[in-house]
């Protein structure tokens, strides 16, 4: 049994991942519990694809790390903390190329009008990432490898209508990583209105 | 302690709601589990608005029935069985306006580009939903209000640069739902390359 709070809270986006083998057995449980996100209609427009393959992980890896290194990392610099900032830098240019398994979860669009899809996608996709966190796998979620342009459609042989929203790599951590980081929600929320505070 | 997958498999959209009050401090839970969601570069992009004004959710409410019955009721019907339509008919007509809570989830495109908008608020916005089922809280995820034009921003007084993503009904639930039913993941999933079965 794992409290389901707990579970939250803990969620941390892992960046550093050891090579070894996850079992099918638990990326099943992953999934599993990713379809169990509420979409649209109930229409579960997701598809998954579950990269293991030396080959297809070395091309995308390979496309992340060319995206950011000729336009995300410019883009990303004055965002980021020094600490954050080398951390990303470490994935895109190597660290993604360790995560044994890479799970690309993709939208269809011919069970879902697009404006539908993200709300019908990304539920799922943080399920996925709970549900890693719970069995002390771990994940992120990222977008670098879908905004980067057609490359990921193409190696992944996707038909014209399954569009890709997501990567999420998946490994056992190589690191252990404290509680996150965030701004209180009484700093985000409003009451009736906006500028009401909380 | 609640069990987390039990709390993922038992997640319903709850249409049918009592109007009795939730109490703030459930709802201050539930945005405390919002927050825990990844977002990218940790940018933490959302904003709630917690409605519980009266007139402000009857305004919603009034959005959203119009919406449905003027475009959105005859989009939907095709696709949706007897069963899901009635029950989806009898919530944007008058189902809406039993909620006690609406938490309007925004993003704020000045903290975040548009193209990771999504990825950065639909995680927080299902830990939302979980959470909620985990407190024995129904609730739902609705585009409906956001998709059918510029009526909540202006309700709810948003600047331009805070966008409304979702809306999330929130009450004590008025029966009890089973679980989800969903096409088995097997059917959704590929292996290293679409149409390389799992």
């Amino acid at each position: 049994m794992t409290d389901f709070f707990e579970v939250l809270f803990a969620q941390r986006a892992h960046r550093a991942l050891r090579p070894d083998p996850v079992p099918d057995a638990l990326i099943e449980r992953l999934l599993d519990a990713a379809i169990r996100a509420p979409s649209a209609e109930n229409r579960q427009p997701w598809v998954f694809v579950v990269v293991r393959d030396p080959a297809q992980r070395d091309r995308i890896a390979t496309l992340v790390r060319e995206f950011w290194e000729t336009v995300a990392r410019d883009l990303a610099r004055p965002h980021l903390s020094d600490w954050l900032y080398a951390d990303v830098d470490r994935w895109a240019t190597s660290g993604l190329a360790q995560a044994p398994v890479i799970v690309v979860v993709c939208g269809d669009t011919a069970l879902c009008m697009e404006a539908a899809l993200p709300s019908s996608i990304f539920p799922a996709t943080q399920n996925l990432l709970l549900a890693a966190q719970a069995l002390g796998l771990g994940a992120l979620l990222s977008i670098l490898p879908v905004v980067s342009g057609p490359r990921l459609a193409e190696l992944l042989e996707l038909p014209e209508h399954i569009v890709p929203m997501a990567a999420v790599p998946i490994g056992w951590p190589a690191r252990r990583l404290g509680p996150s980081r965030r701004i209180p929600f009484q700093s985000k929320t409003f009451r009736d209105r906006y500028g009401d505070a909380w």
